[in-house]
């Protein structure tokens, strides 16, 4: 304790000094060490011995020293209460005090400042103090379980009141606590058994707040890692992405969970499956819990490619019973390839009053100003007027890394997967196929990687089906052989599932030729393909597509619709769907028309009776719509249907 | 222990003593205290000392005494036995013995009666005797679990014979049972370590569960709690809604779980919601067992307003599971907003089998004959000349309250919300709004919050969806600002949603005028309306309607169909639904018309093929109703389309 | 130890002594005793006294000796060190040396060999060695915990490292290792705290191995039950259920997962509810863990009668999830009442690379060299010449009676539940009901139990519902009272159901007369079935059918069809469905024409928009067929439709 700080709340309770010119005479807590005292300063103290030379005084249990008599001016007994100045500790340890003479000045209680011991180094059997932020408040059937986050690490420390009864009830999520007790080894881990645990408030919290933010901020920065392969578009968005990997190894750090929502395609889950693994990773080496990263982090895989209601309203009520059940603070939401649109802004406006951060990296169309504001990052080609190309999946390894570098191994094929998978036309494109090749995949085996990861996502609908799909994508899979058979049999399934498809429905194309010279090919799904099962309308009209610009070249357009719904997918051609749907909702009363996706690629939605209209006048859109051999469309499946 | 109770096998095992006339001669366990002795009666005695002035003698290890040498005519050495007859406890506890000389007498013993310990005030180290009925037997891997309750709560008695192997195999679910052991902390909770545990039979039986069954009585009775607002037609139902409250009070005095199953709808989830927080903190104040409200209570929303199959299958295997997993009584099924009707019966009649009580508050049209045998609670307006316009919502408040008057301030809004979201036309309803203004709520949030449950529970589908629903009902919800957002959030995307299916649907109705001079309005929702979302047909169908009467004013019939289903809205027409169901069913061959539901709401289901018949018919019935101003129909969404 | 075995890893380490011809000497352990020592042997020695008649050697802390005096040619000192040979080991344990003289030999370390402790025998407190292998590795947030199976039983052995971190981490699953520690009680099963835990190399895995494998066969031996019913037919796959039976309880002993996987109608339950019950019962007896059987099977039904994808990708990320958030094994997959068919292939070729065993009892007609190579087990009547007729129920019974032979009093009324259930014709039946008859089962309850199963099945869906399907089945319940209540329960609900669908659909079937004088039914299920309800349509068309051959007797066909779907039932007609569907698939081009199933009874799909042509195609076909009295069809539930 020194002078300047005798006043913080986390060292002494000072009176409102401010304007009070009183000396001040500190009254130490019995615990005071020589460490909280220091020369000059004034002290209350009591007469421990009388000698013929002056008398021991006591100014704790743990701090006494001599008057000399040349400085009494009346005799003392023991027991006898006075104020001293400590004059010095002498460099044997003794300390030498004067009496304290004045009449009027003000009492300063001063607690023993404890020596903290930082988390990380917390070994059973000690009697520390820790100080940190509650990270989480789990009431127990017997104790309150507090997590408490500091610079080096997250633990638990058990405080007990009645058994089911919350300890400490004045502490909140958030807080800064300090804690002390014994450690113990608890199921293995260590875990503080609570003594004391006090909130710290005014300027002890703010400095402490202040340390932690400086050591999480510290800890918080992503690893340098050179990036897989050099590509100038790529390096436009790397600083975004580096404020998300800081985002999230932050989250961590605090100890806050985190929910990642993807889009369950190929890109998606090339996408989110690393990022799941190095926070993984990363939460265990700041937890000492095993099961931290299952408590921490959760994967789950979208049908759409924007955030749906059902999605939404299953997430914050999870989100709610983690906080009612264990104390959890509200998880941070991960989008990833999905997030960026319009549609996505209702769901983050409401998230937002729940102090739920949100990140995006995505690469469709984003409408930057409706959800700028609402994301604490986002990361997304468009922004830097780059395009779909930059695929989610390419982003997301670079985003691993930056998490946990220790990866890089083990995803130097997952970009290439990506981005057949998406049918990326990016630059990079070649060199990310050769740096797979470097690893042993054949250009042949990353697609059927992709086919096979839809595949898998088509049949565990909304289950992550975390360790199958990490084997067929080959990241965080320990057998190469096991994988290979993988991919072979559920890639191999597909084909014939999509054969099938294919048998049924490309007979029944109907088949134009436009005035610009297009091909426009359609077809009712409804009738000629195959129902609930895979391939989806979305992907066979991808398929049927393919088929034809393989048969004719560009230019060429392809609608498959159903009763209610319409897929559109074109090479070559130049649409603007967003503003067909518009102009559609217009043209066709009554027809609920809606939907909308990329420039070229799309699926719109429409009530059943009106879809020869829909149809019809889509039909006459795409017999004006300009060629322009440049744009071809994505991959089919970045739409729900 | 007393000569009159001494054959009880609570306390000894007495010969079977029906006309047998010879003296009893008490045969003390060394435990037997003074309390199991008393003048009058005899017993067998070893000579413990001799003394100038007679033999002291022990009847017991605990009691001991005085035969006067001039009782005696022959010398005793110690070691002696005899038998004694108890003549007098003097003041000060000394006793005194005369010699008992019959030659011929029966032998009864009797084991010492132990001091009980009620469970509530049970603490950690003391050696304990209570006295309570088994409410589950749950075996673990390693001890048998026993919860006990007496009186004053519920405690875990944990038994080991062997690793996993079921401890007092005879001890069944339900017995009333004494058990000795020693109080140990358990997680924090205190639980028994079973020294002895002993079925109690016969009138010790009786006696005890007498007892228990006065002091459930007596706890389960109501709290008394003034009405929220003073409603003539709501007093009449009062007794009954506290026989339903009287009931699962004491269903959770017993330790028995509870299962709600509840109409996914506006009303239903304001019956649900607070009844379900009242019983948590009911059985947080009787169990010691952090984790008890979660394991004895579940609440699972139900589609349609009748106890489908689907339901009844799940529940009842959930059940069983429950008893087979973890020993637990099988529980009560609670059906709020739903259960009243001729199609819960054969449910009903199912699980009386199976020894799961079953209570109903609803307000759907009953059929009192058919469900009233099998239900051990049923409360509905229409049992008192009342109607629908009473909600369940309405009832459940003062349910709840009655359970658990501290909740009063929680749930003054909420009838408010629960008439408005089944548009009660009740004369209270102005009443109820008045008081939800008081806390706040004006007209407008009222239907936003029930649109907005309205909306989650579409989305949440088979969950409960607990923690976003209590935040939207502000029920159990810590955040006002947080509940406002929510509602905000969830009302605002449902009038979105509700917009665009009116939308695409409202220039497909077709309209006829009725001679009667009702206006009708048919529309093909399948065609005309966007399908598996939000609204849904019923719903959709309403939304319809209303803008109809707010065009036209009354008489309107809406209809609104799909292939083989149709939802009748009416305002201000006569219609009986059940009747035209029946007529539909004769009229149509093969048309499976089935269906039903109020007077002048319903749905109707039908097969595909027959639907164009169904639809001709039931226009021709609507023609032929007549006109009366005073009705009108409650929300649709009481019908599972 | 003998010089035989000193060489064994498990024993001592030896240097590569191949061809070394130097004389061994060995260097024992302190811990070694006289069990480890043999005359003839040499071993180094330290003298630890001096007599006048020669001085006593130490070769271990336990096995010490004299050298007489008469063997000496020097004087010794305590300390001294020497190498002796055993010359004898007296009556009374002593043992007498000679010095070993030559200075050229080989030194060979040994280790004490431990007295093994089985596994059964294991008890708190002991501290013991075993030896078994690994069946389960699992890691905690503390130890990391390995199950060991020995020829006795399967114990956990918690090691401990470092909170969270894996303990001996080059010890793998299937490794045979030796484990010394001491015996605790822990949660009342027995567990080892590890001391030292060694993988067994070489020969002593070899051996020890060898060891293992003939007790496990041993104690896998099927138990010895004589026939239900004496039949001919059956008796020819009675083998390969033993096979079964053998791989089965060699499974548990081993410690493996085992995943049922059954068609979800009245034979497959037959099948499966008492091989699960008969499992778990041998689980408990060979696991000391109450929960194991909790934790080592689960039973799922499957909709279709073949390994549908979206099973097989569950069932395998449910695999490699236990696997790595538990440590187990993969599991076997025991197919029953499916299993057999070509359509399962590639899901087998799948497992195959996962070390995931599976065994196959079906009795739908097999593809069996396309099957035969992938399969532990296969038993289906057709490998023998029979038929159907024997269902799996029948046969199920019989295995579940070789795992468990108590069951026997059980199960007695299954197989005439089952062979009602799929409308078996065998010769068997009639004996099969008599003996269902001598336990109280009349033949009209044996059908209302195929009936409940089967309505039970499909409100369950995919939950297994065990609880109230062994209610229903009347196995593993424990009160024949509320069995029977069920039973008519849902067996009056399904019938009703039926009734409901009849009533619609009935008056809708078209008739016309094949020349062959077949009466050939068909009927728009879509049209004038009630969807997406109990009966299904595969049902309503068998009981549509079954109505049609009452009325008319044989020969009759009916064709239910939905949209994209058409099923098959047909009795006294010679059809072959599966040449049809390959026929149509020729014919109808863009058809997408798929299916099969049994010969005279299956489903077809197609795409909707060719629905006509399909229907009109299999018309003809029908009028073509050839009558045959001896054919009718099976259950039609024996449809995924």
């Amino acid at each position: 304790m020194t002078a300047d700080n005798a006043g913080d709340s986390g060292g002494g309770s000072a009176p409102d000094s401010e304007g009070d010119s009183r000396p001040i005479v500190y009254d130490l807590a019995p615990n005071c060490t020589s460490e909280d005292v220091e020369a000059g300063a004034n002290y209350h103290a009591v007469v421990n011995g009388v000698v013929e030379y002056g008398i021991f005084v006591d100014v704790s249990d743990e701090v006494s020293g001599l008057v000399h008599e040349s400085n009494l001016d009346r005799s003392y007994e023991v027991g006898d209460r006075l104020t001293v100045t400590l004059e010095e500790v002498k460099e044997n340890g003794d300390i030498a005090f004067d009496v304290f003479r004045e009449s009027t000045y003000q009492t300063v209680v001063v607690d023993h400042e404890p020596d903290l011991t930082p988390i990380a180094g917390l070994e059973a059997g000690d009697s520390v103090h820790v100080e940190g932020q509650v990270a989480q408040i789990k009431q127990t059937g017997g104790p309150t379980l507090f997590r408490i986050a500091d610079e080096t690490g997250i633990v638990s420390a058990a405080a007990f009141r009645e058994a089911g009864v919350r300890a400490f009830p004045a502490v909140e999520l958030d807080d800064v606590v300090r804690v002390g007790g014994d450690v113990e080894s608890h199921d293995g881990s260590v875990q503080i058994e609570v003594d004391s645990l006090t909130r710290l408030d005014g300027d002890a919290a703010a400095e402490t707040r202040e340390r932690l933010d400086a050591a999480f901020e510290d800890r918080a920065t992503p690893a340098d890692a050179d990036p897989l392969v050099e590509w100038p578009a790529f390096e436009k968005l790397r600083d975004d992405l580096r404020d998300v990997a800081r985002l999230l190894r932050r989250t961590v750090l605090e100890g806050r969970p985190i929910r990642v929502r993807h889009h369950a395609d190929g890109d998606g889950m090339c996408a989110s499956v690393p990022v799941q693994l190095a926070l993984e990773n990363f939460i265990e080496s700041v937890h000492d819990d095993a099961d931290a990263s299952r408590h921490l982090i959760k994967r789950l895989p979208s049908k759409a490619p924007f955030y749906e209601m059902e999605d939404v309203t299953r997430d914050l009520n999870f989100a709610l019973e983690g906080r009612a059940r264990h104390g959890q603070r509200l998880p941070l939401l991960l989008m990833l390839d999905n997030g960026s649109t319009e549609e996505d802004v209702p769901a983050y406006e409401n998230l937002a009053h729940y102090d739920m951060p949100i990140a995006v990296v995505d690469h469709h169309h984003p409408d930057p100003e409706a959800v700028e504001d609402l994301l604490d990052a986002h990361v997304n080609p468009y922004l830097y007027d780059e395009d779909y190309r930059i695929t989610t999946g390419m982003m997301c390894v670079e985003l691993a890394r930056m998490i946990d570098p220790d990866l890089t191994d083990e995803l130097r094929h997952v970009p290439a997967v990506a981005g057949l998978a998406d049918r990326s036309k990016a630059d990079a494109m070649e060199e990310f196929i050769s740096l797979a090749e470097a690893e042993g995949y054949d250009r042949e085996r990353l697609l059927d990687v992709g086919e096979a990861l839809d595949y898998a996502a088509h049949w565990l609908r909304y289950n992550d089906g975390q360790s199958l799909v990490n084997d067929v994508l080959n990241v965080g899979c320990d057998d190469e052989e096991r994988h290979e058979e993988l991919v072979e049999f559920l890639a191999t399934r597909a084909e014939r599932d999509v054969e099938q498809q294919m048998d049924a429905a490309a007979s029944h194309l109907e088949h134009r030729r436009l005035e610009s010279g297009a091909h426009l090919y359609t077809a009712d799904l409804d009738e000629w393909a195959h129902r609930f099962t895979y391939p989806a309308p979305g992907k066979t009209t991808g398929k049927l597509h393919d088929r034809k610009v393989k048969e004719h070249g560009e230019p060429v357009i392809t609608i498959g619709y159903g009763p209610d719904f319409a897929v559109l997918r074109s090479d070559g051609v130049r649409l603007d769907i967003p503003r067909m749907v518009e102009e559609l909702n217009e043209e066709v009363g009554g027809g609920g028309v809606s939907g909308g996706g990329h420039l070229v690629v799309g699926s719109i939605k429409f009530v059943k009776g009106m879809r020869e209209e829909v149809i019809d006048s889509l039909v006459e859109k795409m017999a004006d719509a300009e060629l322009d051999e440049d744009l071809s469309s994505q991959a089919v499946v970045d739409t729900e249907i």
